[in-house]
């Protein structure tokens, strides 16, 4: 399959899903012109088990730069070491960076490529769920700075995104489930069906079929493409991918960037927004029911470990994506259909973030005993 | 005066060029709908000059981040100071970033704003005659890393260019020359009606007359709007710009950014350059001399120091400008005229560099020896 992202700036740009895309990835690249030196970017832990692979079908011509895996890579301190490594490498303006991995390294990569001598172009392999269907797209580029994250960043759009859904069949169970927060955000912004989709099939999902797979990436992919081509500076309707990511961005800060995977923040995230959507009278309790079941299928929460709900409230004071005093959040209307608002008092957050620890801590530890009782 | 540099992004922006402008700064800024947070970005220097009167024109709503003054300022590490600095001061996407200074606060402020929360507005208020005649338009921003001027940076477009020439006033008589190294580039590459003003004007100029200095900065702003429009990634028009900056740049680095102003450097790399031009048999040995007396007449050169020309050739070859192995360099053709040339062998380069660097000393002592006999 594939889709075009148009962008208001003539940098429109192809994204091709097609399971082990990466075999072939060479003639791909030639088709795109993208005919001159490569460097990879890419994680440890991607490379390992992916390496070989991509190494071998692009031939000789890779450089690879490897970053730790983890949100605490998306640095200015790897930002810089990409600078020097490429400066090492002689890279110049014709070079294209590839990002082979998750969303850090598609962050990380997109930023050291729209700095580096005013932009050299880039190519996205996302490895993960939650790249592949979300952040590979939209040309939101970022590394965080230690008071809040994506804080240094730009627009920057990728010259190519190569989607191949048969790189998720190496990753861990944990990294699998973190991808799936988005997937789950996309049914209630904009598509019941992929609620639905995940509702029934959600063991075969895990388990990766290459089916049910490609039909929720391609799913995902649609959605995040009509929303960004309205939207692409993010001054309107974008925000409402910012579904769940108000109180995740938090819980990313207050855990250091360290504990939680992207999506498990935003999983987390959106039984808060959901609470507050019911608790706003906007949303009905029912298809909140549904959400929350979903999310526990999943598998997308992870521990919180020691953690204040206080200093949860602390750190989404800093959230950039605040305009003036008040927090925005996105609230669930119905399901596939959410709005901005902006009047949401502190005492209702508040609560909105210990009826989320509670209930998902709750719902872990059944959830553990249930298989220790099966067992 | 007003002029608008159209930018293929939808990003216009208008340069306005008026005598004490800065003192109603509040009122053009209001006409332009930049009325949120603005944060006043400047060096120690001219701030201790204009600082008072650029705040008293702003009211209170000003908050000044100052550098030292000089080219190491425009660093990584600056850069990292300002992005505490916003966020300390609570920046957000509706502030406003005010460049008040030379071509390294401008680069540095752009690209500062380029990156911080992905994009804030900035206004450019240069003060130097480089900055206004030139680096303040073309949206060109970024700080050096230490083996390259300006490898890390971005093109970003500012909201309004604000150009005073009643700012050059308490220029110091070094900057003040500096700033004509790109004045005179642009006689040569486009207008040799700028090379004739100076050369009949020189005195007048260089003791800050109105008139004439305003005219010198409207003749040259014109001219880097028509290049720039015309080629707004530097894909090909916009490289005659560096006439003179390919040496230029490499004496900067060879002398670690320290040594010189960057007018300087342009006005020693013009001196290589059109030495190049006559040895290729493209230009009139006579066109260089008057360019070599309106470069002697200037001021622009300052002494160089210790240093190898085998060290100037080393620096060359990290330059930016460089696309794959053979090196670029903007030669004249007739005064207001200049072609790219590629294959300038090595030797010749070193030849030019040889000759600037005598000639430009010479003639330094020539004239130190003059002024002395003349007491």
């Amino acid at each position: 399959m594939e889709f075009t992202c148009r962008s208001s700036q003539d940098n429109s740009y192809k994204i091709i899903l097609e399971w082990n895309a990466v075999d072939r990835i060479l003639e791909i690249l030639q088709q795109e012109l993208l005919i001159d030196s490569f460097y990879i970017i890419s994680d440890s832990t991607v490379f390992r088990h992916q390496g070989r692979r991509l190494q071998s079908a692009l031939g000789s011509r890779s450089h690879p730069f490897l970053v730790p895996p983890g949100e605490t890579s998306k640095s200015l301190r790897q930002w810089h070491k990409i600078q020097d490594f490429l400066v090492r490498s002689g890279a110049d303006r014709r070079s294209v960076l590839l990002a082979f991995g998750g969303g850090v390294v598609g962050d990380l990569t997109g930023f050291a490529a729209s700095t580096y001598m005013r932009g050299l172009r880039f190519v996205q392999i996302p490895t993960t769920i939650l790249s592949q269907s979300d952040s590979s797209i939209g040309a939101k580029v970022a590394v965080n700075h230690p008071k809040a994250k994506n804080l240094i960043g730009s627009f920057y759009q990728p010259r190519l995104v190569i989607t191949d859904p048969s790189l998720l069949q190496s990753l861990p169970r944990r990294e699998f489930s973190a991808g799936l927060g988005e997937a789950i955000k996309y049914g209630v912004i904009a598509d019941p069906s992929i609620l639905d989709l995940l509702d029934q099939h959600m063991e075969r999902i895990l388990a990766g079929d290459q089916e049910l797979l490609t039909d929720l990436i391609s799913r995902c992919i649609q959605i995040k493409i009509r929303v960004v081509e309205q939207d692409e500076r993010e001054t309107g309707l974008r925000k409402i991918l910012n579904f769940g990511h108000t109180i995740g961005h938090a819980l990313e800060q207050a855990t250091g960037f360290r504990r939680l995977r992207h999506g498990e923040a935003v999983g987390w995230g959106m039984l808060a927004a959901g609470y507050l959507g019911v608790k706003n009278h906007l949303w009905s309790e029912s298809e909140f029911e549904q959400l929350q079941s979903v999310i526990f299928r999943s598998g997308v929460l992870y521990p919180l470990g020691k953690l204040r709900p206080e200093s949860i409230l602390h750190a989404l004071k800093h959230d950039k994506k605040k305009t003036g005093k008040s927090l925005n959040f996105v609230l669930p209307v119905r399901m596939g259909e959410v709005k901005i608002v902006s009047d949401i008092p502190q005492p209702d957050v508040l609560e909105a973030i210990k009826f989320m620890m509670k209930t998902g801590t709750t719902n872990m530890k059944n959830r553990k005993s249930k298989i220790k009782n099966a067992n």
